[in-house]
């Protein structure tokens, strides 16, 4: 579709208001819509039956190391056994030693089928107390296991900073606390968010959609303008529910202001969430968990360039860092809505809304066009290529060249009714 | 107070319950709040009696460029002026011109008796259509003027971002089109965010307070853990009420979030707010609202560090690149609770856990001791003085080596018991 030429700012972009948009237009939009969902909980079925069993994808049970959410009373008796386990050792004159899955990139893998990265169990570590080179990182292992038992048993939640800050002396620095975390996480099989250690949130929510955080009932679609931050403490949500029909995920501050102001949700129904920015943990598992109890299906509406779509695939696919935690924090099959590449000339942005991608843009985009989750999907490849070739990126800031409204009156509707995503 | 030794992260701390402080804990605990509270209240009586006769002061009423508050439609009356004026101008022959006052460094001041950096009116630039070197800049301002007047009208708010995406032709680079907006509202005499022109949300707040956001009733006790996010448009709140008896402004979201966790404002009446780290204009604005319309005591929970001295700083007294926004944003009178410098042996903080200051550290502490709104405190200058010679700083985490919620059971009813902030 091409636009007709922009005479300026506001004054030129079509303007459509949401109420001039004609009956078949609104039937249509229902339409898209309502196949979306469908092919949302159908993939949803699909994958939950699959995850189960995943020795038929030709991967032995303990070939895999997968970890799962878990409430904080199995968590307390893994280590509980683990530390029996450490004290028969003793008593057998062997010495205290854990066993922990390489998190090494070689022991990583892209499983397409899965949709996802996860951690394999082709190497593992023995740490072990009675050697001179290991005797640091097991004590490290063993305080990191007396702490978050601690924490379990309070029923609280603490930072990595906080975790740091409780042993300075045997710690060193933070980074060594991090990582045995991290490997606890990996022994224990639960997640790290299990052990009740948690990031910083950065998320926020609003739109179609009541929880209850902690006991508070949290109506997102009376949140004003301001949304609800996102809880850091994902484990602590109970009773989602929503009458929306997407969930439109949002790479920036600025789309979500937009759209939150202009309250799309009342027009489309919808949750609209955002990172600000490259996700966070909670902001993953939220989104994670709306989509599987929700059965809705995700729009994401990102940048057109490589950091966009990178973005994307941590959403998708879990990070390469955490990738034995990829179960718990990868979204399935989310739909690439914009802004694409085809959408410059498509929507005609103009020229000079359009930067030239550097040097590291196109070297990042070369990267991506080999990575599995982009290889999976035809479309993908089509559209990265284009952007390669043409060398331009853009904004989902560029659209406001038409007028500040134009996402939401004109850019997100006639997507919706045209079923524009990939 | 001098702590006992030390004897292991959680087990050695003393982890007083609240429920065991006894009777007279707690009269001179709610002694302490009311007695802050009052001169809170007393403060900015004098205060407002004080701002609004600022030629009392020495200084003439044209000699000072304060901005204020005000509704759209006066801001859209004043560009509608400002336009009449140039046309004006162009029917006498004269061309179009814009006076603007200089937002140099030179041309700003720090009033002890305001208590915040202002800009004077020393230097005024004139802006000329028909000069070379001053037409873009002029178009510019002509432009966003145009602008800013459509969005008043459409009663929406952007971002900075959005601007410059809408003539990027004419503004070349964001940083011309961020710099006129500034001149706009210096040029105006209005708030930047009275031309709905706002940056992104950053803050959270929870605790024992309501307000309406755009319509929206929002109970800020009843938010879970993730807390409300601080809507980006100040403007669009009202009907702010609270039960508290202070504000706790806190520097770091690992400590709002231990906060939030054990519901402290159920513990001690409070509202609870912080910017995770740097503070934004928003919740800036929130602050200053919160304080004067419910009058209530800020107590300011920061790392001990000269950031942390410097955040507080902006909080206070304004940054000075907005000196001409001070008024709206700088928040008057807040105490220093911590954690302070002597703190560190007040409560024996383990010397692992106290960091050695860099140069750069160093430089910047110096830097403060000169600064005014340290220099009219002499307790503040004392704990400059002596973090400049110990050569220590410290985050609030640090108190976790006393165990994860020293910071919520003891620290901060050990501070409010003996009224500990200057």
């Amino acid at each position: 579709m091409k636009r007709g030429s922009r005479s300026g700012a506001t004054s030129g972009a079509p303007a459509k208001k949401r109420s001039a948009l004609d009956e078949s237009n609104t039937t249509t939009q229902l339409a898209n819509l309502k196949k979306l969902r469908e092919l949302a909980t159908k993939q949803r079925h699909e994958l939950s039956s699959r995850v189960t069993d995943i020795t038929k994808l030709g991967y032995a049970k303990d070939e895999v190391t997968e970890v799962t959410v878990m409430p904080e009373e199995d968590v307390q008796s893994l280590i509980e056994r683990t530390v029996v386990n450490c004290v028969r050792s003793l008593l057998n004159n062997k010495g205290i030693s854990f066993e922990i899955p390489s998190r090494a990139a070689s022991n990583q893998a892209y499983i397409p089928e899965l949709d996802r990265n996860i951690l394999k169990r082709d190497k593992m570590t023995t740490r072990r107390f009675n050697n001179i080179r290991e005797v640091k990182k097991t004590a490290i292992t063993t305080r990191v296991l007396e702490l978050v038992h601690q924490i379990l048993g309070k029923r609280i939640h603490i930072t990595k900073r906080d975790l740091f800050y409780t042993d300075v002396k045997l710690f060193g620095d933070q980074q060594f606390s991090d990582a045995v975390l991290e490997d606890v996480a990996c022994m224990l099989g639960c997640t790290r968010t299990s052990l009740n250690v948690v990031a910083s949130e950065k998320g926020v929510v609003v739109g179609r959609l009541t929880f209850k955080d902690a006991g508070d009932l949290i109506d997102c679609s009376k949140m004003g303008m301001g949304g609800k931050a996102i809880p850091p403490f994902v484990d602590r949500i109970s009773e989602i529910q929503s009458d929306a029909d997407f969930i439109l995920l949002v790479e920036k501050d600025a789309a979500f202001m937009r759209l939150a102001e202009d309250r799309f949700y009342n027009t489309y129904k919808c949750i609209i969430l955002t990172a600000k920015g490259q996700p966070d943990v909670a902001t993953r598992m939220f989104l994670k968990r709306l989509r599987e109890e929700l059965e809705l299906p995700v729009l994401a509406l990102v940048d057109s360039d490589p950091y966009g779509l990178k973005i994307l695939s941590v959403y998708m696919s879990g990070s390469k860092a955490m990738s034995y935690d990829s179960a718990s924090l990868a979204t399935h099959g989310i739909k690439w809505l914009g802004v694409r590449p085809s959408d410059l000339d498509k929507y005609d942005i103009p020229e000079q809304c359009r930067l030239p991608m550097t040097d590291h843009d196109i070297k990042t985009g070369k990267q991506l066009l080999r990575e599995d989750f982009i290889q999976k999907n035809p479309a993908w490849v089509k559209e990265l290529e284009l952007m390669l070739k043409k060398k331009k990126k853009a904004e989902i800031q560029a659209l406001s060249s038409f007028g500040f409204q134009f996402l939401t009156e004109v850019y997100l509707p006639e997507k919706i009714k045209r079923g524009d995503w990939i």
